[in-house]
């Protein structure tokens, strides 16, 4: 048997309970969902069976559709440099049988276990106080009570968004309850919380499969069965489960480790100001830092800017907590002062710019190369490229942007994306490489060395030309300047 | 021929130098200079025997004259936890003959190497505004001039010290080549700045001899004769050193690895403010994260304070130098506001016992058991207690102060130091665990079990007491609360 895209859902579900499956439905098909449902689709038992039949669900929807039918031709739903995931969607999908989508609602009524990975986030992440910080929930709230007007007695909710502490407790809990109550179901369910640590990137997969996992439920019951059921796909033997108290704790505990994470690379933003100022390479002060493993070894390098989903809002969505759910005037003044310093971090790339330009980007043309926020990816979610051009816009300048992964940049279609960089030949006043994508090391290079004189000034926002080529462009002529490399200017290489 | 004391070290220098031994002068005789003596002295050659005749020298007031006398007797000068310590200065003066220690400065002029441990501090730790901190730089300065009127062409000198960026180059170097000026002397001398990542504690000298190790010259010939020298005692092979481009990359290296753990410390007490009002237990949220290798296992625990030479003060060093040496208006925010809130750190230990004494600590007798900054250890250098005693005796409270590992408490002779916990039978209101000596948790329970009631309240500020210990203290009638330990609150420990 093959799952057949014409054979309506409910049909498969009904095969499946039969044949004792449980059935999971994976709520949200994005870079969480998506993953997640690949690795619980290929979870099997001891005969080598499947033990679920995982039924991911998304929005009916232009994007939500496309990524339905997708998994459903056994494709990957979203681009990965991780080949497991497309491996695992095939496999689920064309062979296991174990996997399909659908937007159909209909399936919540019949999972034994749901998952939610839809995101909660915030309105606004430029904010100025503690107090300006507003929940973008509305989705959220609904797609919970969906699942209370749906959900059976018995029903296992895992709650792998990452939320404001006490948002299982206090919101999550109490909506299901009440609409249980309007369906007059006394039945239990269970609601866990087991945030996910998942990185898009070429350990997209094993950062499900194979890392660190914690969780807990809203009773002792319902933290049984999150166990059980996160039993089945993670390799427990090398990464064992980590069980917290209350969902507060782990609601908790993803919010903080990325409230971290934010706060050590906002750190390097004041030291990057100063070894420029200094003529110091901060690259070669972090590498002799970072030798000291355990105490010191993630201290971040200087950069462009932070972007993506989680780093520049999990700090906010713990102070919406404080003051929201539990009525405190604590304000995570370190922890939204980062999350400030990250957002802004362009700026600093924007002060070099201008330094290059001689004071004035005004009809100036300026080339970014590279949007999203990671190197070697697609994923342009909050992307610090975004504040840049507006920056440059308001100044007067001309804008145009390139990155060899992002064909188009659809949270701002107004900004020119261009596809051949080789094949486009407007002269620029100055290039910005704001993402360390390999292949600019190469290409950008090349493409200057075919410029008709004068070069355009370089601004190297993200490590991306080792100091030998910064040398050589140097020598032909460019001028330039990096982020925290101080030694560039110590040098003379933002002079002719 | 065994070193006597009654042998002008000038004489045993000379014997020495006619063997072909190479002089290093060790300027200073604290944590680092003891251990730096201790491990240079036994480094040996090829035909095991040793490299150097090592000259400790310290100043002849009382602390200075008692460890120069502990070494010339074969003793360790400094208590410390690490047996190798003392056996390494047992064997580098009473069997090699390769240490002795002096109080005569005439030695300078004998050294091929010397090596500058001196500290180099400010004057207030407790500062507003980044212009506000003073360098207390005169002892220093003067050291500089006293090796500049003294050594001879030729000699290395090894700045270990943790300096303000730019000390070696606008400080240290101009004031040697002034003074060699005076002599008339233009032979050159070599400068080099190799700072030490001593940790005082049971790995005291292998953070010397098997630890990362950077250094930078101030210029091509001193570097390399720094690296020779450092290479004749360091495990290179394990620990490869690591050259930087010039002193004030290094300078910045040491200031900056300490500003980021004092970071990293300070963004605990906003999320000990956060879990301790809602209930959690931060203690368990934080393992929950530390098991992330590489990116998250340095995340600190909740505490008491901060205390120690370093790192309360390698930030103000950097912001000094910024002001001073390169007359930028760049502020340090980030980490001068990490310094803040280490310092300021007790005052929430304050709150607590507030809390517990119902409001009002006028008149109550409170015991702080922990003085020195890390557990298992004597250093009482700028210790956190010293804060909270300050805060307890302006709210008219009586305050005691007992720690296992100091007898008498050098910087605060004015509060009473408790020698013996079990014979002192004073009635008190509250008790702070401010240090996690791991014989509080034996002792602690121990003493209070023999007290009559009412118990006095406690609260632990460094985890020194395990859930099951404070459940059953509290079932006997205490009162406690602890730093970061927000469950021990919601569990009612903090009642009646």
């Amino acid at each position: 048997m093959t799952i057949n895209q014409n054979i309506p859902v409910l049909e498969i579900i009904e095969w499946n309970r039969a044949a004792g499956k449980q059935i999971v439905v994976i709520q949200g098909l994005g870079y969480v969902g998506s993953s997640v449902a690949a690795v619980v689709a290929n979870a099997i038992d001891a005969n080598d069976q499947p033990r679920y039949l995982v039924i991911g669900i998304d929005l009916p929807n232009e994007d939500g559709l496309s990524k339905i039918e997708a998994i459903n031709r056994g494709e990957a739903p979203i681009q990965s440099p991780d080949p497991e995931f497309t491996r695992l969607v095939q496999t689920a999908v064309l062979e296991r049988n174990s996997l399909v989508a659908t937007s159909d609602e209909a399936v919540y009524s019949l999972a034994d276990v749901i998952v939610i990975t839809i995101p909660l986030g915030v309105k606004e992440y430029e904010i100025e106080g503690a107090d300006q910080i507003e929940l973008d929930a509305a989705d959220y709230i609904e797609a919970i009570h969906k699942l209370g007007r749906m959900i059976q007695p018995g029903t296992l909710i895992i709650v792998e968004s990452t939320v404001p502490v006490g948002t299982c407790r206090q919101m999550i809990l109490p909506i299901i309850q009440d609409e249980f109550a309007n369906r007059q179901i006394s039945g239990p369910f269970y609601l866990a919380h087991a945030y996910e640590r998942v990185m898009p990137g070429p350990n997209y997969i094993n950062s499900i499969r194979r890392f660190w996992r914690t969780y807990s439920g809203i009773d002792k019951p319902s933290a049984e069965k999150a166990r059980a059921f996160l039993s089945s796909f993670i390799d427990t033997e090398n990464f064992p489960l980590c069980e917290l108290e209350n969902t507060e704790s782990s609601e908790m505990a993803k919010l903080m480790e990325n409230s971290y994470r934010a706060l050590n690379i906002a750190f390097m933003e004041e030291w990057t100001k100063f070894a420029e100022q200094i003529g110091i390479d901060l690259y070669q002060v972090v590498n002799s830092i970072r030798v000291r493993k355990g105490t010191h070894d993630n201290m971040r390098y200087p950069g462009f800017g932070v972007g993506g989903y989680c780093l520049p809002k999990d700090g906010m969505l713990a102070q919406w907590s404080i003051g929201n759910f539990y009525q405190s005037d604590l304000v995570l003044d370190m922890t939204l002062s980062a999350l400030r310093t990250n957002h802004y971090m362009p700026l600093h790339t924007l002060d070099l710019i201008n330094e290059l330009a001689d004071g004035s980007i005004d009809g100036k043309s300026i080339l970014i190369c590279g949007i999203s926020y990671l190197p070697e990816m697609a994923d342009t979610r909050n992307s610090p490229t975004s504040l840049l051009v507006d920056a440059l816009c308001r100044g007067g300048a001309q804008v145009a942007v390139h990155d060899p992964f992002v064909a188009s940049w659809g949270e701002r279609p107004d900004v020119q994306v261009i596809r051949d960089l080789n094949a486009w030949r407007q002269p620029v006043d100055g290039v910005v490489l704001a993402v360390a994508h390999k292949v600019y090391l190469k290409t950008i290079p090349q493409w200057l060395s075919a410029w008709t004189n004068p070069l355009p000034f370089i601004v190297d926002a993200n490590n991306v030309l080792p100091d030998d080529i910064a040398e050589q462009l140097h020598s032909y002529g460019a001028r330039l300047l990096g982020v925290g490399k101080g030694h560039w200017r110590r040098r003379g290489y933002s002079c002719n």
